[in-house]
């Protein structure tokens, strides 16, 4: 599973420079903790990166369970997919939040294509007489 | 694993759904991204979200570790009391946010008993020698 | 692995437990569901909740693949540090916000380090032609 190791550590420092930059756009706008509001560039920042954190509660059971039963080089595949959709997500809410439908796009196409492989997966596993 | 990964996959795709509702009440209530509130209905389906997402981030961990460990048969059939909960919750608590607690007790009740589960199961792997 | 089970639980359940006192933070200072904002307090907890929860999304993954490719044990000691500072972050976060650094690097540093290992146990496992 390397590969699909090297695709999650990718996506968790990705998020984790998300979070610094919320960080940073506290001091600069001035929204001190605990508050999450009053400067509209800071929600963006913001909220990129709540919305890279529902993504990834997906991406990653996913990518695991897909890369075990089904393909670990396809699901390092799209993985790859996910961090630049993350990528272009990030820039362009960021820019403005109108444009967000691509990166958003690009993130959840890869999550729900392998949802599918591992539901077609499980059902033939089963049919085939699996236990558990 | 396949009856695991079909509830996997059903709890994902149920928070997928849960996540176009908020997306959807973002346009019928009038509530434009990055903000979260401004609405009482749209924070309602926000909330159920945000919770929802609380309980998976204990949720999956805990359902592959006891379906690892313990039973996988009994992961996929808490699993589906877990679901279930959460329907009831996204439902009432949208209807009413007061009449939230029993969907919310059938989908935390489930990941309790499953951590009880892991406990025992690894307190006694250590008593009886397993390294690491 | 039975030692990274029982730090995953004992994660877990003070996740709960944090999530318990934002509940219990509602009825307190009278900010009722769905509202997440109207009193300073409140917001603290809410936000230690949240930034827990941000750090488990990042943790929980990264201490089992840590686990199964480098060292159960050091996973192990490494998950006792990210609770610990967890605990920290929650109360000095609660009592002053500002004070919230220390506990937060105690917790944000034990990923990072099994982030690094896992990149470097990828690149050899990729060098020494793994597949997959």
């Amino acid at each position: 599973m390397p590969f699909v190791a090297i695709v999650t550590v990718v996506a968790l420092l990705q998020f984790f420079w998300l979070a610094l930059q919320v960080g940073f756009a506290r001091t600069r706008y001035g929204v001190a903790a605990p508050a999450t509001s009053g400067n509209e560039i800071f929600e963006r920042h913001f909220r990129v990166h709540m919305n890279t954190q529902e993504l990834l509660v997906m991406f990653l059971p996913t990518l695991w369970i897909f890369a075990a039963y089904v393909s670990p080089l396809w699901a390092a595949a799209l993985g790859v997919v996910f961090v630049l959709g993350r990528a272009i997500y990030a820039i362009s809410y960021v820019r403005d939040p109108k444009s967000r439908s691509l990166g958003f796009g690009l993130s959840i196409f890869p999550v729900l294509i392998m949802l599918i492989g591992i539901g077609v997966w499980a059902i033939r596993a089963i049919l085939m007489g699996a236990a558990g």
